[in-house]
């Protein structure tokens, strides 16, 4: 089979805290999962190419390519710009702008991979701001939650785009036709929280789009699947979605521990075990890892950075999903329903070209 | 017994979302943990009267007074100031500022409780603004967690504030002579973060408060119990605090389920149940019910709004325990060891005296 009809992913082998080693075991884990991705990897030669040799399977698909440098994790967002042009990041964000593959991913810096794939890609247009969105497991199901960190602020269009970006988002990955959307926010009342929230519901109160505002929510109605979408700036969305990691993990090793201190306890697990195991894959946090870039042309996933092969197995998965059902190509016709500005088709435009100094 | 040697606490009747029958029941569970609590309890006496009467002991260390007036759930704090004067939650606040309680409870309107305590009570000196702590249980105990809701936006000196608040709070309450402190930010890098968080840092880098500023945390953090105190804005922290409920919530849904719909499941309960409650009890959010507003002077103590009598007992078991280890003393202290003010006693200035109109 030839590399053009297989879902091309450029991976970023140098992200994440444990590097080449968990990209490319999570790499071999997706190749099993979907028999038509191949990756191109990009990444310093000498480290990673040891990696690939243990994976004979995974090498047969991925085109390895060299870059010299990689972008640190704590690299400012706008010096990973300037000095990361030969990052394995940049080359990976370059591949998709270039048409070579159909998305990145990377567990790398988030506001670097934020700022050179906003650069490299470039906006939607009529997006001004792009988001980063999940899907959460709910007592429902499941929602979509952003914007989980791309922008520390927003102002009321800025929630209002999420609140559609997000809508669309849902409907693709999720399936859900006409998604439920809520703004995240302090209380309920029509009176509570910031100006910019307040003004943003009164416009998606009014604006016609994608799926149905329903007001606000609180951060309980996350868990509880009050709405299939939640809105809210990146700022507060991080510090929810971190939360309610942490929760889920504490909740976990209690449940360990109930299980392990007493006969009675290790009892009542060998009974029980299948049923928890199912319930331990519901919220595991890797199911849910790779968050999506919302705005950019072109699928671009974000890949928690401690997260494991098969956390960042699953990430790929987001990625491959997202490109298989077009998801792109709907945000635009939304945006152009709305805006009536002119669609573009993604990654073909030049503008890595006017990169300045 | 007379009342004098009793700890008075005043409750709100009417606040919640239940009114006097959960107040009341709660009361009555929190008389029976603490011998020595007795009621001051202002409400609607038509209505709250024929309750009390089902609590014949709770009766007899209760004294109803008659409120004509309460405060609505959705009403402003504004205008809960002006138009809320002749309330149960207002002649609550006020019989703490007389003397007359040592502290107060409601599960009322959380912007009215807190603008009238903070009018009427005053502030602390040296301490511009209130803000909402609770405890959180955390993978290695409990841990203090501020603002959860009073303030939307903070500046460093707030912030700052509430780190010296939330340590005094968390060595009264949880015993900790000397504890570690945390800002909450979305990543631990120096240069993440809104300006006023970074300020902060800074500050508290150098000022040689009560406890040990550790630097960031980030939301799973809370959980995972890397800082005794967590301080953020009260935006933030109120999505944290409800994240955390609702994701404590889907799992004990989960596992309800887990355990009911199999026989096997059924069979492992029956051994390992308890544990499970064991578990269960740990980290039951009614546990946890009763949040404090630090800064005032006057020990005023916050309940969630849909809880149960159980959660209610549990947030007059914080004031109990507030009043008992003398806690604002020990705030006005520390604040007066760094801002070098004169230290005042609580409920002895007259300022009620001066309300506008």
């Amino acid at each position: 089979m030839s590399r053009k009809e297989r879902t091309v992913i450029a991976l970023d082998a140098m992200g994440g805290d444990a590097g080449p080693e968990m990209v490319l075991a999570g790499a071999a884990i997706a190749q099993e999962r979907y028999p038509l991705v191949s990756f191109l990897l990009f990444g310093d030669e000498e480290k990673v190419k040891p990696v690939l040799e243990k994976y004979p399977l995974l090498k047969e698909v991925t085109e390895l390519r060299h870059a010299p440098d990689y972008i640190a994790s704590d690299l400012k967002p706008s010096l990973a710009l300037r000095q990361g042009r030969k990052s394995s990041m940049r080359y990976a964000i370059n591949a998709v702008k270039e048409g070579e593959a159909k998305s990145i991913v990377s567990a790398g810096n988030t506001g670097a991979l934020m700022a050179t794939a906003k650069f490299v890609l470039r906006m939607i247009p009529s997006i001004d701001r792009p988001a980063i969105a999940t899907v959460f497991p709910t007592n429902k199901g499941e929602c979509v939650v952003l914007d989980l960190g791309a922008n520390l602020e927003c102002d009321a269009e800025n929630l209002v785009q999420f609140a559609m970006m997000g809508s669309v988002f849902c409907s693709a990955v999720l399936g859900v036709a006409s998604p439920s959307i809520g703004l995240l926010n302090i209380g309920v009342e029509e009176m509570k929280g910031h100006d910019e929230i307040r003004t943003a519901a009164s416009i998606l109160r009014e604006r016609p789009i994608h799926g149905d505002f329903v007001g606000y929510v609180e951060g309980n109605d996350i868990m509880a699947g009050t709405t299939d979408v939640v809105v809210t700036d990146g700022f507060s969305g991080n510090i929810a979605l971190k939360a309610v990691e942490g929760t889920a993990r504490l909740m976990a090793n209690m449940l360990r521990q109930a299980f392990s201190r007493t006969i009675f306890g290790k009892i009542g697990y060998l009974f029980a075990c299948r049923a928890l195991k199912k319930m331990k894959l519901r919220v595991d946090p890797r199911r849910y890892n790779g968050a999506m870039f919302l705005g950019l042309k072109g699928v671009c996933v974000k890949s928690h950075g401690g997260t494991d092969p098969e956390g960042f197995a699953n990430a790929i998965g987001v990625a491959y999903d997202l490109v298989d059902r077009k998801f792109n190509e709907r945000i635009c016709d939304e945006m152009a329903r709305h805006y009536g500005c002119d669609e573009e088709t993604p990654n073909t435009e030049d503008s890595a070209s006017t990169e300045g100094k």
